[in-house]
């Protein structure tokens, strides 16, 4: 009966227009009635990736759109830049291991951005890559790469460059044409408000024509066959017919309120968070921070594992963890989707609240202070 | 502001605690709550499954669960014999192809069962073969394949049976551990009564065996990462929740049935269809039809295509048409999931009139009657 506070970086709450359309009574996929609110999704995704390319819809986690970048866009034996830092991006090296592509990394130190020269330095070095693959926003570190500048230096080689935008979508800046980002992945339990289930993948020409020729095997994931059937707003399997229709409501939500708008309401709410967390004494871990997610490094001697605990069991408020390596020493806080100003406000409470309780120091009241004196300017 | 009538074999209508479980509150995936749910999904799964064995979850379509199969099961140059005779059989051929599995085909007339000595003669000339490939119910044609019979050949050899069961499960008996069926495959549209975007593969012992030494890529279809992560009742990416919490309560209502009982359901409703369907004087396309969906040859002189536009545009009744060579030949009508006896009235109904607004010779009411004598039965 108490009442339930989301704010991990996926899933993020769902509107309750959201809510209502997946409970409608479900229709069926192969109609015109399902193809023009195909039609329909199929240009709203356009606007909100930021591409005049057709944006294909998958039924699968995001890894599954992840997984079609790889197998579509490049053959076995072929070379790939990695930017690694954190799980995710580990995630794009697995992926080229299981796909036999070799893999020239980036190291990058956990809680830092790539400095784009690194990928500059990579692609002299190695000019047979074909691709580069980066995430946008690292969900695991709360970190954005600056993917304007890496994308104005990848576009003067013959590699792609490929986004991991799960989180980053709707939260962080992302203009995909503009700056020359070749494949773009997201996923639907972020920024687009929607339960888990759905995976974006969008191909700029460049990245089609290699689409046309990959050699690696693949079947479901197969981008042909996806583009062949949205000439008809169709999908060559079974669509997710509910996720879909929620997505188009969700989509309707987005483009009212406009997503240059959106993405200023994210980056208020994250500047906002920061403040908060910093006015309470801890340190932010992000070096360069995400607009979807604020990555927190533990106070001295305080488990995040134990905080985070504290947070659901006492407060209700559902917070994140760290993952992988910085379990125990980080927590994190979404500020995406239809996370709003004031629920914010309610994890910075129960974040000071349980971290007095855990015996840390901290002033009362100075995180949310800190954080209402920055939303009144909204 | 029409009734609507949903009677196609996938997506099929949803149950009212389905509709409501989908439209609630999102919950995280990583927690001991969503875990507690996801341990008592797999149980159901398994009960429904007829198995001991693990049932993975996919977040995908049907056809990501087959070619789990394929990838998970075979290695290029592997050798497979594949049971055509449907649009969903001839799947199997082009993912064996797009992972470099050398085929060997039993051609089957569309419309008939194989018989199961031509896959014991197969096998016996291609000793090599690793697995064979087969439709439990060939939606297409609505064929119903004698699995059991299968199952004891298969079993007898080295290779693997590998079964499309993703419109049969529910609707036809289906014991996948008691035949010797290795690899069963589903999704949640059909007889599971959920929105699609869940599949479904369960392995045998021997199956798995081929799961973990099989050479083919994959990442996200990976069985491995799944039975892993099955330990802490959780999935290796991100869980389809809404969907997962719909299952759940699916489950329930399933459970609560019985299984057997669910079955002998559909059983009595498939032969009340059939026997309306005749006594309106139209013939059955299956020598050997399934329990989940009838397919009827189209009267002298009548376009299925034009047949089903009628029924829906007029008495808004979705039926389905026929697939790729059978359009236009054939229309289906489903009796699984959540369709019951009097939706099927009302879908005869419908057919009758539109059968005698086309102009084809149908006395009215012969097909309700034959069809309503048998369901008092029940």
């Amino acid at each position: 009966m108490h009442k339930q506070y989301l704010l991990t970086p996926g899933p993020t709450p769902l509107p309750p227009q959201v809510q209502e359309a997946l409970g409608r009574p479900i229709i069926h996929h192969r109609t015109a009635e399902y193809r023009a609110l195909f039609k329909r999704v199929q240009q709203g995704l356009q606007t909100v990736v930021q591409t005049t390319q057709p944006v294909v819809v998958f039924t699968s986690s995001g890894t599954g759109a992840m997984e079609a970048s790889v197998c579509n866009l490049l053959s076995p034996g072929e070379t790939a830049v990695v930017i690694l830092g954190g799980k995710f991006a580990e995630r794009w090296k697995d992926l080229c291991a299981a796909y036999e592509v070799k893999v020239i990394p980036i190291s990058v130190s956990y809680g830092e951005a790539v400095d784009p020269q690194q990928v500059r330095e990579a692609l002299k070095a190695h000019p047979e890559a074909s691709a580069v693959f980066s995430t946008l926003c690292e969900t695991s570190t709360g970190v954005v790469h600056d993917m304007q500048t890496i994308g104005s230096i990848v576009r003067e080689t013959n590699a792609v460059l490929v986004v991991d935008a799960i989180s980053g979508l709707l939260a962080d800046e992302c203009r995909t044409e503009a700056w020359g980002i070749d494949a773009l992945v997201s996923g639907s339990q972020k920024g687009l408000m929607l339960p888990p289930g759905l995976a974006f993948l969008s191909l700029s020409p460049k990245a089609w024509k290699r689409a046309e020729a990959a050699k690696s095997p693949r079947y479901y994931f197969d981008m042909r066959a996806y583009k062949k059937a949205l000439v008809d707003d169709d999908t060559p399997y079974t669509s997710s017919v509910s996720l879909v229709v929620a997505l188009d409501a969700a989509l309707q939500a987005i483009l009212a309120e406009g997503v240059e708008a959106f993405l200023k309401r994210s980056a208020l709410l994250a500047n906002a968070t920061r403040a908060g967390i910093q006015a309470m004494g801890l340190k932010l871990f992000a070096k360069r921070p995400s607009n979807g997610v604020t990555a927190v490094r533990a106070p001295e001697g305080v488990d995040t594992k134990k905080l985070v605990k504290q947070i659901q069991d006492r407060y209700q408020v559902t917070l994140a963890g760290g993952q992988g390596e910085m379990a125990g020493k980080v927590f994190r806080i979404a500020h995406m989707g239809y996370i709003g100003a004031f629920d914010l406000l309610v994890a910075l409470a129960s974040v000071e609240l349980s971290l007095i309780e855990l015996g840390a120091s901290v002033t009362p009241g100075q995180g949310l202070k800190a954080f209402q004196g920055l939303i009144g300017a909204r």
